[in-house]
């Protein structure tokens, strides 16, 4: 039901090597916690238990899971909270747990599978494919979870790629410090995906069931320029340049290479929410920036940090030499320029979406 | 909620290299082409559509799936087979479908889920864990599909392995050619692993779904000691025996290894299905033996054949080389005693079985 063909993917580095996601992803990890609470009041004011056909399993999807361990994490609060719900409300039948790992059919499920908690409460399946796709039966979902993965474009937009068009992106791999007509091409694609994004999840979820997310964004007083994740791309678009200058590289392959991720702002996405049509929006907040730590090692983790996300957009255009090459060239810039990554804006976005009791759904 | 504890996982080899599953599988392939009007019937005949939720997804799994094609095959006719159904019912909304492809987590999902079928008309999601254990909520499939797969144990029996029991099972790899005890700790494992079987699924299954099983089995009138699969693991027992007698393998590996494969009859499962009380058989039948065909390559092609399916119980013991001599050996003493293979009894059961209206599931 996927297509893959218009879709890219960029699956974060598998096992649990130095540079893997598993030993890359602590940032997530802790802010994941911080919103532990968040969700739990989410669960307890808004989800519509009561509602739901009762005898039937509780199932829960996280969208973008990756390899672990967050998505356990993540998984497992949920599930408390719900349980909490239940006795709060004192219904003694709780239901049976099912939950739904997505990610990218090229995502490493042979790691997550291996990993999957020996005490798990519930019963486990992944899931393969793009979320901008139905993945799911109608009417089955009861909470949608999503964690730093709706950055992610469900491909780069084609007037990007395109010599000779008004958006062509020629010299950068990203719309940090491009012009205009980049971030605009960005921002239209960005706007379809999400579209496509609450289009799938309305058929999935049933009635009074939620969508949260977790996704890094952009501050609605904050311009593009300012925002901490397109400066890094920013430098990360002049290391390329200045490796094509010296003829490391070829300058045609930077023109080629384009990120797909996108920081929107609360604004963007209330109004395409409220435009979709299908959802509420229950709660919807930036969580402040958590800065790096300053210490000696803060632009060589950063770089790290950005390259586990990255490096797969990378790879096949570039040499895992080359590559090596640009992310140290990297590191020691953003040393030189600190305020790169510890001013400017920048925020996570925390949102919970409710599935509208419409019936019928509009096409 | 699997303990893999006591639970052995021997997957079949992934990838798709000239030793891999998917290359050594044509046998299962035809077969299974063989069963698809077998399958077609059981669904036209036996499944009671009209008694399901209507609205709701309809649920399938095929459990010890291995890494496709044969899964993606099979899931297919079974989906024709119910879309043919409903057409003849006169029943115009079709349900959604969804396929859960279950095997060990140590199966090769990486592979599975990269070669989903493009134009595939369900949602698929794959299952990690023994499906002698719970894998899916309360009620929630239809048709429940195991090929092949059965007629693995869950783990070697204890006895078995114990130095001192009465079923010790010296100097030989499996109960083919062994002694009385051995052959009845084989036969104890299997009847605690169908109960186990039968009582996850009478949990899973819809009353009035089917659970469908393809397994190699032995027909009643054949004694252990003639069926073609136990005769091959004799053989096999006597090459490791050798090895050891050139002192090129220690004689305690041997005494180690043995293969958690039982091949039961057609009455031995019967009386384990109407002991456990929660399905009906619908039908089981032998279909027969294909016999492979007798060309100069038949012995190498069989020895291929049984290594993907067993070569993952050797590995820890034995060194990849001594496993390369052993089947080297193994298919040399194959070409010279044909009868091994062409003669004896085999056959594959077919068998539906139907869950049964009962409410209330005893303990
Ligand atoms: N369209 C898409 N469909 C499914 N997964 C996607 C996707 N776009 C990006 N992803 C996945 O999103 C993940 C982002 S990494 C975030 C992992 C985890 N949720 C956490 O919070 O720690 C990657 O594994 C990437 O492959
Ligand atoms: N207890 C168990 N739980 C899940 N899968 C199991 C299992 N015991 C064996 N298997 C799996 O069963 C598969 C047998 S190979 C058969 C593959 C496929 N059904 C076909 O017909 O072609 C292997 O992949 C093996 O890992």
């Amino acid at each position: 039901m996927e297509s893959n063909k218009s879709s890219q993917a960029y699956p974060m580095k598998g096992g649990d090597g130095v540079s893997s996601y598993t030993n890359n992803s602590s940032y997530q990890k802790s802010l994941a916690e911080v919103v532990t609470s968040l969700i739990g009041e989410a669960i307890a004011k808004k989800l519509d238990v009561q509602n739901f056909a009762c005898g039937h399993p509780f199932r829960i999807a996280d969208l973008g899971c990756s390899i672990g361990p967050n998505t356990f994490i993540a998984v497992q609060n949920i599930i408390n909270s719900v349980q909490l719900k239940y006795q709060t409300l004192r219904i003694t039948s709780t239901p049976e747990f099912q939950a739904f790992f997505n990610d990218h059919a090229s995502n490493d499920f042979n790691t997550l599978f291996k990993s999957l908690p020996a005490d798990k409460q519930y019963f486990a399946a992944g899931v393969p494919g793009s979320f901008y796709t139905r993945l799911f039966p109608r009417s089955s979902f009861h909470l949608i979870y999503s964690s730093f993965a709706l950055h992610w474009l469900s491909k780069v937009p084609d007037e990007v790629m395109e010599r000779g068009s008004l958006a062509w992106n020629k010299g950068r791999v990203h719309y940090g410090g491009a012009k205009e007509e980049v971030v605009m091409a960005y921002k239209q694609q960005y706007e379809r995906d999400m579209h496509e994004f609450f289009n799938a999840r309305a058929e999935e979820v049933v009635c009074g069931g939620l969508v949260v997310v977790l996704v890094p964004g952009r501050p609605n007083e904050v311009p593009h320029s300012k925002c901490i994740g397109n400066v890094l791309f920013e430098v990360l678009s002049c290391c390329l340049l200045e490796m094509a200058k010296e003829g490391r590289i070829d300058e045609q392959t930077v023109d080629h290479l384009n990120i797909p991720i996108y920081y929107a702002s609360p604004q963007e996405l209330e109004e395409i929410v409220n435009q979709n049509g299908y959802f509420t929006i229950d709660r919807m907040e930036g969580l402040p920036h958590i800065a790096e730590p300053e210490t000696k090692h803060a632009a060589t983790r950063l770089a790290l940090g950005i390259r586990v996300g990255v490096e797969a957009v990378f790879k096949g255009h570039l040499e895992e030499e080359t590559i090596d090459e640009l992310f140290d060239s990297y590191s020691k810039k953003l040393a030189q320029v600190p305020s790169a990554y510890s001013s400017g804006g920048a925020s996570i976005m925390f949102a919970v979406f409710r599935r509208n009791n419409i019936n019928v759904i509009k096409k």
